[in-house]
């Protein structure tokens, strides 16, 4: 079946065959419109684990060498932050369609300059901002859009655990953009300014704990927490309408996701209790969200339609997180998002 | 039993018979050292209701009146924030213990001048942090002081639900009262300065939901989640340590307080799981937070001993709120706390 | 306007003012239909506690006592259930109308003797199943009615926890009786035979456990499970139909009924997921389930309506302990009930 | 590191490449003490699956021509129960050691043949009862042994969902063996006779609940709730013993295990109060259950020691599931088990 289809297929290359990179080729290799056609990595241990699995795919060193070697439609960049400017940049010169690994870059102007160059070159650039491919996603940006929330009143995201400290991020680069980017997707709108504040570990010189509170231009309001101190694990991510709130809670496998038909247009009912409405929890399709991510990709390259996460939309995040940054180092002074 | 008593008993007056002086009543009415001796309301339908339930208590209008007309030890003050000030003053000035609702005041200047004068006259003045006399606390507490969670790391809390909205004070003085309290009791800290947001709801002029980052002269911080706009009734207070970490879950009554055996010096231990020890649900006791505070005043005028909700220390209280409030007036900006 | 609608209210009294009876008599002074008249109770020191909460009614050791010197229009016996066949006998041949106590007696005999007397009097005899009048009790059964759950399937209840040994009872006539009584108000069914086991503690001569299958005349089938021996309290109670299943459990405040889009009916659907469709938390009302069945009782009087407990209803549920207890000392031999 | 093994490594086939045959040849295929040898299932669909996870393991559709095709040392059958008298008899005839699917067979009689044939050959065989394998059994072992539980009072076991109906089986084969195997494994105990009961659906001839009660030789008791028609999946298994009780849920990732200081035992104390000590949730290893019991199976096929699941215990499981399918048919007459 796969073969027939590979004239037709997408040639697309992972690079970076880390933490993630494994789970990427896997799912490539599973859907039918791509041709995992190369795996790089400069390590060798980690090509050798990679010719194990896709015995059949070729491994690089270098995505220079690869280029040279095989054809190539696409890549997914899935190396750390800092070399995401440089290898984006190259795979769209070379004309390549690119998924990059959140976040897309640690600056504003760079994310910038690769969104604009993927436009002048009709190519699609999507961030794997994997969140937004989430059943549980879909469902809270359904909620809106059907109007079933009513006007939005705020956005209020819980996102710790004990975690791996990461030697060249912080906490607000690796756990906040889960959020921006759900806020984001969920709501269509962003912010106009932040004020964020850190908690620091002795153990490490990057923030541990982050706390962002988001303005934006009406009276709707957002706010995160982020940590990798907490023992115990949360992922409780709240949108709260005048009708409804939709409370997202990734720990809870069976509800997922619950609506509460209590608002906060609170009118004069009576107060004295705390729910106020019947409580739903919709049965959610059981899709991996990597790969509904994938599936997006291959439809927006087809229809050259934008993505969910596009190089715009990521831009405004990478923005948010260096408005955030700032914020933090002034001790929560706030910060206008440009 | 209690008759016979009755000349050692203090003789005490409830002021206020709203929402919280009938249960401070009910408290006072059963405990042996006590002699309820006045309730005073200015509501006719509130003194009638008091009349009801408590047969043999005189009620008046005024607490001048009740001054004239009964002898007093000790009064507690049930009214609204902004007639602390006044009342406390006058029941200090006329030689009485008081014990007042949280806040104190709502201006650190008066405060301190109420906390002052209870020294001068050698009175117990002491506010009802409710929270501080909860065998919960209490168990936190010791669990600081024997060493048991190690070196203080951060302390976080949210406490959110669909709320009454008071007609004159903020969710900040109404709910992060709470936590600053037990902040304060748990670890004797005070925070140097703060940065707090808000949200604002089109219902109210008063803010419904803030966000305050308590900033200390260590790497210890602080962060207190506190809104009346949340159909989840959340109670979660988690104070982490070098050793353990301790959860307050006010929400589970059967699991009040959790014991995480994993701090948050980590070391280089293996992150990929999230639970690095055992967990304990110890036993509390089941007293009633208000019986044990009154309890405890009866103790503080029997030793003249410091309460453990001072004037000083309430002082403290009424000082960052007062701060984070200025910050959050400025959306975020660091304020010193004096 | 209590007061002035004594006239027409009913002249009840309360024999038995131990554990329950306070609780019926604080709700009885609190409905304006009734004119609590009178409590009942052989112990000194417990009628002394009456009369300090119900200053204005008299008191009694003994019901003959009572019927002497006061009028009575009804009475509501808490008494150990050993005296209910002889105080219901008694009460209803002097014209009153009874709420008692569960069990309404240890024989069926007996209970068949009292229901037949009250119908012959033209007189309400109910009994005293709470849980009947819960308002999560009333949602399963207007689900079962409207015909939501679909055909029934399955009724499986466990009521476990660390419990007061009965002087003079079995868990089987303390805690199976309210899944008895629940099953028979929901489904409208009785079972036509039983087989039963127990658990026994060395402590204790009765059954501290006990384990009920209750078969019917067609494939639906109930099951129960009551124990005094479990440190975890659970209260369970699932009746499941062909199109939904409604899981009352009575140890979640807020999520006390759940209703599960997902029958038994399984045709040909995958079954690799175990939950099959949405799940409703619907908003129950709340009432105090006592008041409403006080309430109850006043309109079954009025109206001479059979109550939802009536004596028959209840002598079904004491065939069917009868039955089971039987079916308990043959070591679970299915016994017929009659 | 694998190869060079080889030469003194396990030769080991799997039977039945069907729902559990993957994970067990992926497990042999991770574990350097076995050669995966041998896949046979005499579906082509399947044995080409199969081809394409193990690229260089030969297939068969037959075990008699694996038999003759290569050397084995040792098989694992995961077929269908009626086929497991007849494979396993022919492996332990051909002097390989086996593990066998639950459960080992569906007649005492035929069981026991095997147990007495396997250790006349002095060869290993095991019954795959895999919960004896999970870190949260072993941790309840560890607590019975040790004597933290104290004197064992009860065992209660209930495991519900919407369970696959099984073509040729009932839910008491299929769930209540995991019960059986627990109890056994944890206590040591044999029950001496069954009372047991049924629920049906009208959509299968094989019970689709089952109730079951083990009656033992002194006061201890046992209990199981089995069930394919609960849309809520319930793994929840209790052992209470007179100092502690331990509560194992499968359904909670972080607190499978729960050991309860609260033991039944009761004296003469207060009992208002339903959990009556400390609580505490014990860290479990994380290691996959199918991968101990493999390596067990090789250490007791060096050492010769009996596996924790054993021919003769396995038959003691296979009577008392023959015990209650006969008491079922009887609803519920008490069968002893030979």
């Amino acid at each position: 079946m796969k073969n027939s289809a590979v004239s037709d297929s997408l040639r697309i290359a992972v690079i970076g065959y880390g933490y993630w990179g494994p789970h990427i080729a896997r799912n490539l290799s599973q859907i039918a419109g791509f041709n995992l056609s190369a795996i790089i990595d400069f390590s060798l241990e980690r090509r050798t684990e990679a010719n194990r699995k896709h015995v059949s795919v070729p491994s690089f060193a270098t995505f220079d060498e690869a280029l040279m070697k095989v054809e190539l439609d696409a890549v997914v960049i899935a190396t750390p932050t800092k070399s995401h400017y440089g290898l984006t940049y190259k795979a769209l010169e070379n004309g390549l369609h690119v998924i990059v690994e959140k976040p897309l870059t640690s600056k504003t102007s760079e994310a910038q300059i690769l969104a604009e160059l993927a436009v002048a070159k009709n190519l699609i650039m999507m961030v794997d901002h994997t969140y937004v491919y989430s059943s549980a996603v879909a469902k809270m940006k359904e909620l809106v859009e059907c109007g079933e929330l009513g006007e939005l009143v705020y956005f209020d995201s819980t996102r710790v655990n004990l975690g791996l400290f990461q030697p060249d991020t912080s906490v607000l680069w690796d756990l906040a953009v889960h959020d921006l980017a759900i806020l984001q997707h969920v709501t269509g709108r962003s912010p106009k300014s932040v004020s964020a504040t850190r908690g620091k570990h002795k153990s490490t010189n990057y923030d541990a704990a982050a706390f962002v509170t988001l303005h934006f231009d009406d009276l709707f309001f957002a706010h995160i927490n982020v940590s990798w101190l907490s023992p115990m694990k949360i992922r409780r991510t709240v949108l709260s309408g005048s009708n409804k709130t939709v409370l997202f809670d990734d720990m809870l496998p069976d509800e997922r996701v619950k609506v509460y038909e209590a608002g906060v247009d609170l009118g004069e009912s009576d107060l004295l209790q705390y729910r106020l409405g019947d409580v739903k929890i919709p049965k959610l399709t059981q899709s991996e969200a990597l790969r509904t991510e994938l599936e997006h990709f291959l439809e927006c390259i087809t229809t050259r339609c934008d993505s969910w996460t596009s190089g715009e939309s990521a831009t405004k995040i990478v923005a948010c997180l260096e408005a955030a940054e700032k914020s933090i180092e002034n001790n929560g002074l706030e910060i206008l998002i440009t």
